[in-house]
């Protein structure tokens, strides 16, 4: 079998009937008409072996994760996913690896309702690039530039499982298995906060996701918005759900490296955001809305950068860098 | 530098004042609206070096033919450009690649007034995918499945000279230097016929972009369309540039070598269409409009499968094979 005749076959594991293109995945191009009054947010990302995910990776969780990080993006900007395309380069045909990503991504896909458009599949070092659609009353996005001071400043979910795991692949730190599985679940099987980012529409005052650290990605919202923040370490530290489970001893993780792994584990693809005060109910409303923990975690202030607080608003002294992946 | 700071200084190298997107390109999601009326038409392309590309090429026209391929699936379906993402993984910051790599992307792209929206960089083999996006209102796309026997065959512009380009690279072909020069110009930096595809609206019946051979592009349009063709092997092979040159030695190239080029050689660009018989002088004035050559190679026919002739009509016997790559 030729090269093209591989790679043709490789498309078949992604070809499925067409819903919302008309042209489906055959054409040159696919065509999106978004409602009326809506905005098509478009967002992209390109996933790398041994970057972003471990070449030991069951090849389902894999397709899964390639997709949730681009929902993760859309969740963020409050969109409600419609479509994406993919592009795939694999260094050979393994069919066992095509059926078991094929069917992680459109697990995750369906439950979405987010139609596979079109795509390219060629031989290479393995590169995952989704760039995925999703659509927005025209105005109402959540953008990185509406905190303002005196806003609360929340999370969604829990923090600091993936960089748990990651730990535990790195040998730095062990888990009993029934934890190791539940951080290792966080860490390539994340849960994009979709129904929040839409639940958040019309409260939050801004909004990104955490993909490299709650730290690094909330700097992006106030460089953005021209604020600073006061965050709760040990508030945050509370949203780690191995840390939170009976089964954890404390003495294989101390505080210091609990905050460390809040603030600035990176991989959550949590939402980081910020509303008025008198929002409370609203945003716990939202929460419950979409089944989705939303924990407050700080305040922001007029001052332009972060201060690290305990629970006891003592100032703490540590250094927070942002997630560096696998290198 | 930490890597994340390196791949921050990448992304600068793309980050220019927002146009058409509300956003521009610091958000979580870029947000596009398609005027009242129109579909949004996206395509995505994977470039992968050694198989797209050789090592060796300038990364200005790298930069180009990166977008170009994207543009030409835009213009096969006759949209106009709006916009692109770009995600590009890099083994290591260099700044001459960096800096030649963006100018040449800027610079195809702003001739076609197609705006870079977002993107993703990082670290890993070098690879570059680009999704691009272009509007054409509802239902005027040209699709792969509107040729009715009778139609006229046609393409567009020069068709084989990125392959002599690369049989020349690979030592097999020698050629004056300002025909390998011409030849070359057309492997490194394809014209993408975004002025032709949308001047064929409403007069081509079916289109598709030249990437993999035209016989090979020809056979989608074939497939979709449930109908045949009978292809001029020597009006096509009329359509390599090079060998149209008055430098051309027509003893280092024979007429069968001169047909498998033209007819699947690949790295093309062009568009294959066709129009009915009674569509001729609009397809030439479209051509006239777009400055672009247009040249009739053969029929629709009602029975499946391609029959290739020769200038005399007389059946051609070789073998075609769809383009390979560079492997």
């Amino acid at each position: 079998m030729s090269a093209m005749g591989e790679f043709d076959l490789i498309a078949r594991y992604f070809a499925r009937p067409a819903k919302r293109s008309p042209l489906g995945t055959g054409d040159d191009c696919a065509l999106l008409a978004p409602a009326p009054g809506m905005q098509l947010a478009v967002s992209t990302d390109m996933l790398v072996e041994g970057r972003h995910f471990l070449s030991t990776v069951d090849p389902a969780r894999l397709g899964h994760k390639a997709l949730a990080v681009n929902l993760s993006d859309l969740a963020a900007c409050g969109a409600k996913p419609l479509a994406f395309t993919l592009a795939l380069s694999l260094p050979a045909v393994d069919e066992g690896w095509l059926e078991g990503f094929s069917r992680g991504l459109f697990a995750l896909a369906d439950a979405h309702d987010c139609e596979l458009v079109g795509g390219d599949t060629t031989r290479g070092p393995l590169n995952i690039c989704i760039t995925v659609f999703g659509e927005v009353p025209a105005g109402s996005a959540l953008l990185r530039s509406g905190a303002r001071a005196g806003d609360d400043l929340w999370v969604s979910g829990t923090l600091g499982d993936a960089r748990l795991a990651l730990e535990v692949f790195r040998g730095t730190l062990e888990l009993p298995s029934e934890l190791f599985a539940l951080a290792r679940a966080r860490m390539e099987m994340p849960d994009p906060r979709v129904a929040l980012g839409q639940a958040l529409r019309g409260i939050a005052s801004a909004a990104a996701d955490v993909s490299d650290g709650l730290l690094g990605d909330l700097s992006h919202i106030l460089r953005a918005s021209g604020v600073g923040a006061v965050v709760d370490a040990d508030a945050a530290a509370g949203c780690i759900a191995a840390c939170a489970h009976p089964a954890f001893d404390r003495g294989v993780l101390g505080d210091e490296l609990q905050r460390l792994y809040a603030l600035s584990g990176g991989d959550d693809y949590e939402l980081v955001f910020t509303a008025p005060v008198t929002a409370r109910e609203a945003v716990a409303q939202a929460g419950r809305a979409s089944a989705t923990a939303v924990t407050r975690i700080g305040r922001i202030e007029a001052d332009a950068g972060v201060r690290i607080v305990d629970a006891a608003r003592v100032p703490v002294e540590q250094r927070f860098t942002s997630f560096d992946h696998f290198v």
